[in-house]
This record gives structure tokens, sequence and C-alpha cells, in this order.
């Protein structure tokens, strides 16, 4: 038994090798990260993934997964396609609060440009 | 060999059983939806997803875990992370935006007053 395995190695009750390939985004102190991840993708598809990717990309790509997995142990109907449809609506509300405030804008233009006519 | 086989089954090169719980969600016109999905999560573990989900809320978790899958497949590193990302910042923009306009509906109203006030 290697006690430095890594996470998804510990996991998965088997010897981490050298060139384990979830060793650098997987470390041992940090179990419930692959146990999400697993969880919903399987480790396999991990694996898969993460090979048919440039090394340089999979930090960002496993912190993706994450992200993804966790949502969805979150909200198994959802997932995190709940929180672009809560942007979403956030988007919608900010952009007729600034049609709201733009409308004001123009308002308080015509009052003011008028205001200064009858000065004349 | 049944010709009315759903599409998850179809590609998967097995009968499809009366109760199939792919059946009412990956008809057999559209074969990429599973293919899709079982790219990135593998057929088992869609079937346990699903089969944890009361029936009624099937057919959207479905829906969202195609998106997810879809959006995978298009952007490997950053999957619908990467439109969560996009909306946040469109978010953080139409704040900007709102914030500079209120500014400006605040200018207009106070150049307002004072115009109103050297009348008297």
């Amino acid at each position: 038994m290697n006690p430095k395995r890594c996470a998804a190695c510990k996991y998965l009750r088997r010897r981490c090798p050298k060139d384990c390939i979830f060793a650098p985004y997987f470390p041992p102190n940090d179990p419930a990260k692959f146990a999400c991840i697993h969880r919903i993708y399987g480790a396999g598809n991990v694996s898969k993934m993460l090979q048919q990717l440039p090394e340089q990309t999979r930090a960002e790509a496993v912190e993706s997964l994450c992200f993804e997995a966790k949502c969805r142990v979150d909200d198994p109907v959802y997932g995190c396609v709940g929180i672009i449809h809560l942007l979403q609506t956030q988007i919608q509300n900010a952009q007729n609060e600034l049609a709201k405030t733009q409308a004001e804008v123009a308002v308080a233009q015509t009052n003011l440009s008028q205001t200064q006519n009858s000065d004349f």
C-alpha cells in the first residue's frame, strides 16, 4: 500500500501508478472531489476525457467536470443547467431594468431641455 | 430484432425491453442524442441517475444531461461551465452599464432641479 496514493486510486482501491492520470488533480487530502466526479461520470469516462486533452488543459477540465458533477449531485434533475437558467433570468431582469433606466434618462433629458428652452 | 427499438438500445445493440428506462426519452429517430450522452456519462450511469429520480422529472433530467453532454463534446475543457462564465461576464457588463446609466439619470435630475431652482 502506497500511503501517497491519490484520492482517485484510494477511492478505486488500487495502486497509484507513477504516471497516474488522476494524481495531479486529485490530491489525497480531498477525497470528496473524486467521489463526486466518479458518481456522475465514472472513473473510466473521466480518464478517457482527460487522455484526449493536451496536458496543459487537464487541470481546467477537471475543475469544470467537478463543478458539473457537484451541481448534478446537488440538483439531479437540472444539474448546472439550472444555474444557466438562473443566470439567464438574471440577465433578462438586468436588461429590463436597464431599459427602464434608459427611459428615465430620456425623460429627464427631455424635461431638462424643455425647462432650458422655456428660459429663453 | 425489434424495429422499434429506442435509440439507446439500438446504440447498445441490445433488445429494447418493454419497461426500457431510455425508451420514453430516446426515440429511434434521434440517434445522436443518445450517442452524445453515452460518450460523456456512459449508459449505465445515465440509467442509474434516471432510476433514482421520480418518473415525472426524468424527461427534464434527460434534457439537461443531453445539454451538458453536448456542451462537453463541443468544449471538452470547459463544457457548459464555459457558458456559465460567459453569462456571468454578460451580467457583469449589464450591471456596469446599468450603474453608468443610473449615474446619468442622477446627473440629469440634478441638472434639471438646478435649472428649475434658478427660475425662482
